[in-house]
């Protein structure tokens, strides 16, 4: 009889996490050695709910098309689950006979995984645990990179671009353009990408640099002043010298959190105010993590390997670890995948590189030879007939 | 001797006005009978200081790269020519020996057009003056749209559809989208696409209907409380039962007018503090007019053939027109070209038809027979397997 498969999301979709789901249905259908398939409803709320979606039988056409579909096909939640919820976990993977769970996620759903492997080889079941990587944020230790930060990094290049181009043709105003990443700063510092395709002049503020306005604004004056257009590119966390977000929304919410937001707005008021200059302040947000024509083929191709590979190493007795990725940037960039053990990776943050910030608002070619690999070929060159 | 060509572009880029101007610029070069081919650097500024781009020896193969480039390669402004400026005008058109003038643009530029025209006919000289459609807005009359407006069309309804992917995958939130257009709902309504690409609940709020918040937040509540994810998607511009803006940023610019902006973070805040759920605000702003990966092909294509005509029309001899479409809707999209007099668009705007409004916050079908052929072909189909 065949090994009985969960598949769950965690967290935060990306543009490439329906891609890991097609890799891993499709390892499994060709297999031969699966039995059910199944995906979480929702994320842990579905496992906790035994609340499940059987993909054993939809036709392999609408699995195809999970290749093109942003989000999470099958749902995805952000319930981290506590150690009350884990003998519930454990009743949903006996009921249903599971022998390989995927949790395709960040840290917490290593985290995750780990918890339920141990819980697991107590008890004695017959489980193999293994960890899909995906976060646009890109803070997965031990892997070179994760599954969805390619995407996310080439919509931050090129949308940044595209907008270098529009404020640099008509430069009335100053355009500031908010991306995501509360902590980390390698989505934003990928939109300084603008800077290597366009002559517009740009400044990129990531979180891991303490911002002091009143510089920031003088330098926003300084080079607007040279006349060819100015886009200023912000994380959405991007802190004061007093070490809190520039920006919040002013609103806590239901669970007591202060709502961020609106970094780039507030940049843009303070531009407006204290400059007398125009500007706008433009925030994509989520777009950033669901747009597929700014998927990267290189994301794409990844995440749908790293769901192959998953469970093809789970058929093959593995457990306990996440798969990672190996990059070598030569003259052609190539990867490979391997093994990781989630204890490894269940609770670590990679950092972004501070010597990759210059100056404090320009980010180094070390960061590009970094990521541009990971976005994708086919970079645009622009006809700048201005110059 | 060749005939002398100015081309200009005026008011905000599109996606595609630079098609428009590799059009121009390919077809007087096949022609046979263009002499210099210049281009006014950033539009009417350009004109009035005399300071001209020649592109005559500009190579192909940069001209051909205006395809995929964004925004307006030879520049743009917002400076509305007044009676003191024709003189001007007129002593660069000389000064350069113009014989054929294109201006690229909206209402403001069709009205530019008439009054040189008239100029030059009063004067004696000549000069041929066409004008090329171009707005995001598609408030122009007399053709049956403009060039710009399906590739907007096509970024706001995919965007829509991808955001409400995301919505209803981690349904944790409402997500608020706003949309470019001040004054008409164009663009904003083809985010209503979300309605027919994904089974997220949508709401779509246009300039063109007040809108009394009480309701709309109850409208919110209610649509959300269906458990499938919220996506509100409204125009920059929505007013209230006051007929102001509901949001604008509260600053005042140096012309003296309220600087618009922030209606989705408005809209969010509401969500937040008055109905006490999560909610976050998008807004790609002028990304809407920017994005090369979410072009129209269909768009690209008219953008690219008004110009080619406006040239060819010009050395045949004909002046004082704009190029117009019309368009054929049956079960293949057909169009074609024609001139119509540059008085007759010149300060008309085309209103988006109240009737394709339904109940205050759904688009109707009709709406999408007339935008779908020109937001292109190849809409997704997403594997949805939550179903």
């Amino acid at each position: 009889m065949g090994k009985n498969i969960l598949i769950a999301h965690g967290g935060g979709p990306t543009a490439v996490i329906n891609c890991s789901l097609q890799g891993a249905v499709e390892a499994a259908r060709a297999s031969g050695k699966a039995g059910r398939i199944y995906a979480a409803r929702f994320g842990a709320e579905g496992i906790l709910k035994g609340d499940l979606i059987d993909l054993t039988d939809v036709p392999a056409s609408t699995i195809a098309r999970l290749r093109d579909t942003p989000a999470s096909a099958i749902g995805s939640c952000r319930r981290k689950l506590g150690e009350a919820d884990y003998p519930t976990v454990l009743d949903t993977l006996k009921k249903f006979d599971i022998n390989c769970f995927f949790y395709n996620g960040g840290n917490d759903s290593m985290d995750t995984c780990c918890k339920v492997n141990e819980l697991a080889r107590r008890e004695g079941l017959d489980l193999r645990v293994i960890g899909i990587p995906k976060t646009m944020d890109n803070d997965l230790e031990v892997t070179d990179h994760c599954p969805g930060f390619g995407s996310a990094a080439r919509y931050a290049g090129l949308s940044a671009a595209e907008l270098a181009l529009d404020a640099s043709a008509l430069p009335i105003h100053v355009v500031v353009l908010e991306l995501m990443g509360r902590n980390a700063g390698w989505v934003t510092a990928a939109g300084a990408l603008a800077a290597r395709l366009t002559d517009c002049e740009t400044l990129t503020y990531l979180p891991e640099v303490l911002v002091d306005e009143d510089k920031m604004l003088a330098d926003i004056e300084a080079a607007y002043a040279k006349g060819r257009g100015l886009l200023v590119t912000v994380s959405e966390g991007v802190r004061g010298l007093d070490d809190k977000p520039i920006a919040d929304t002013g609103i806590v919410d239901g669970f007591g959190h202060t709502v961020p937001g609106g970094t780039a707005q507030h940049i843009s008021d303070a531009i407006i105010q204290r400059l007398g200059l125009k500007s706008r302040a433009e925030k994509p947000g989520l777009l950033g993590r669901a747009s597929i024509p700014y998927v990267s083929p290189v994301d794409r191709q990844e995440a749908y390997a790293v769901g192959e590979y998953a469970v093809n190493a789970a058929l093959a007795g593995e457990s306990g670890s996440m798969v990672a990725i190996r990059a070598e940037r030569g003259p052609e960039y190539r990867s490979e995948l391997f093994l990781t053990p989630l204890a490894g990776v269940a609770n670590a943050e990679k950092k972004f590189p501070p010597e990759w910030i210059v100056d404090g608002n320009q980010i180094a070619d070390e960061f590009f030879d970094y990521a541009l690999p990971l976005m994708g070929g086919g970079l645009p060159q622009y006809a700048l007939l201005r110059r």
